[in-house]
């Protein structure tokens, strides 16, 4: 009787209902994305009782793919492989055995190193996470990495309390436009630091729309050094560095006593001139974080989906922005990747994060 | 009734049975040490009702008394002052209100800048801490400040288990010496960096010198750098930073996953290069440890306490010895100090600390 069902089942996962064509980005080894990076139209296999096949929409390029490529990352995927930790579609099949998906839900990868860059890809039901219908593709793609990132710093390492301050570089980056925003909801103040742009009007015109995003202060590196009531903003409990070398000490000199640094990227490629004084004297604490190292750590799915609802609330309702976004066609995928990588000169105004676009599969 | 009872109460707290005078060290205003320092002969005045004098035989001269004397350390005591946060001494007079201490009883400052480097002292007595007399004077006068800091750095960061590894650089000093019995009492394995000296005999000397206090594994930097087996030592969970600058980072690299590095001074006078690699996805924390800022933010008086009996045990049993020292009569305190102040050059072997000696008042 068992071997029956075995058989049944395995025929009926095999009879995926039409023919499907994957076109997706993948690299066979390390090296500068533009030179290994390749376009390949893949066909997809039978289903199996636990698979979902899942229609990408649209697969946000994170500088940890750009990083992943290049075989900085600590994170190596096994290779040919698909790049790409970040993206949301819609289910189109599912496996006789799975319980929770169904066609035309909406999902994201609940794993890191789960390949985006494609328009079609099977995972096992366990691997998917399933997200409110109400987003739109949009903000269903950038719902993970970077409003999480933004969230965890924050609740993690001290317990804000409305009328305290958070400080951070690099705030015209996604993460630096999520702190702000949900600083804002919290009661609590920002001190956003920018790069001046190349004339005064860019300048203000960046600040302009960082204050529109809910920053309490907005200024340059050069500004806040000539700032003199600066403690009217509240408690300097916590700041966020993702430039490092000297421009992190702008940080870490206007902490409060017990402050901490948490560190989630190092743009400026340069290690932290961290004074012994402070660390000592002012009891601060220097930290990194890595997304994917603590979800890897915790396995607490629960809270995750729970913080993920959370933030999902935030955005239906309007409290939420998602960052300044362009969104590029597959087909064009050279000039998004090209987009993607970090480059020292000041952009002009507000940096937008790329995002390949998959046409739907009907 | 009562107005009787005060004034009772005040002839007798100014009946000191006989007179003293104290010698002391002082400064009126911050600078070189040797520049600012001058001696002074002071009677004692009357003693209040919980007051106590102490008669202090033996101030170790700690890194934190000359910054003290220089300005450079956070504590500012009131000027003129006499330095000195340690020393040990035994109890000559007390007031009529004084309950937990009488003539004899062998006591240690239980505040920081108090002022020890003075043959006599009068102090309310709750600022005393009374010893376990068994304790010889040295023992009692080196019992605080270095024992306390390994003690606490040990148990406050990580959760060490007998099999794990603490990594260490100044392993000659004071602390690093007491952190390496520490751990031998523990069954964690200690890796301790310490200077080449000026021969390769002297560098053996003072390799062995370590050894013998219980170092697992005693060697210089370059010999780190080429040691392979450095994993079989166990999880090396924490370091231990009094140096600072470049040479933090043969400690940074070791640290085992979410490991912490706690610096608790800064001898090479540079801030620590740090990679933003390893506190990021090796999930590394960076600490600093400070006694002084620690006892007062705490205000746990029972668990220090409990502390001092603790390490007093290990030393009267003969598991802990004391770190090697030099004793100095006060009367010869140019010298005393003139060896107390760091200097760059590398030491020919294994450093002692400088206690002043101050005679028994009879």
């Amino acid at each position: 009787m068992l071997a029956i069902k075995n058989a049944l089942s395995a025929v009926k996962s095999r009879s995926l209902s039409r023919c499907i064509s994957s076109c997706q980005i993948m690299f066979k080894e390390h090296g500068e994305p533009l030179d290994v990076l390749y376009e390949k139209t893949q066909d997809i296999g039978p289903l199996g009782p636990n698979d979902v096949l899942v229609n990408y929409r649209a697969s946000p390029i994170n500088p940890s793919d750009i990083n992943t490529i290049q075989g900085t990352y600590p994170l190596k995927p096994k290779l040919p492989g698909v790049p790409g930790n970040e993206g949301a579609g819609y289910v189109l099949e599912c496996g006789p055995g799975v319980s929770k998906l169904k066609p035309g839900d909406l999902v994201m990868p609940g794993e890191a190193s789960l390949g985006t860059w494609r328009s079609a890809a099977v995972y096992n039901e366990s691997q998917l996470i399933k997200l409110n219908p109400k987003l739109d593709i949009m903000q269903a793609a950038f719902l993970n990495i970077n409003p999480s990132t933004a969230y965890l710093m924050l609740k993690n390492y001290v317990d804000l309390k409305p009328g305290d301050c958070v400080i951070q570089n690099g705030a015209t980056s996604a993460v630096g436009i999520y702190v702000m925003q949900m600083c804002k909801l919290m009661g609590i103040n920002t001190i956003n630091i920018f790069r001046a742009r190349e004339t005064p009007e860019m300048t203000e015109a960046t600040r302009q729309a960082l204050l529109d995003f809910g920053g309490t202060l907005v200024v340059t590196e050069d500004e806040l050094e000539a700032y003199e009531d600066i403690q009217r903003f509240g408690k300097i409990r916590i700041g966020f560095n993702c430039v490092g070398g000297k421009p992190t000490l702008a940080l870490i000199k206007r902490l409060d006593y017990s402050g901490v640094l948490v560190t989630y990227g190092g743009m400026a490629r340069q290690p932290i001139p961290t004074p012994i004084g402070p660390l000592i004297f002012k009891d601060l604490q220097l930290r990194g974080f890595w997304l994917s190292g603590r979800e890897n750590q915790s396995g607490n799915k629960e809270a995750r989906l729970a913080m993920l609802e959370e933030i999902t609330d935030w955005i239906l309702s309007g409290k939420i922005k998602i960052a300044p976004f362009e969104s590029i066609p597959h087909t064009d995928w050279k000039s998004a990747v090209s987009k993607s990588i970090f480059k020292d000169d000041i952009p002009r105004n507000l940096p937008r994060k790329i995002v390949l676009s998959f046409p739907e599969i009907l």
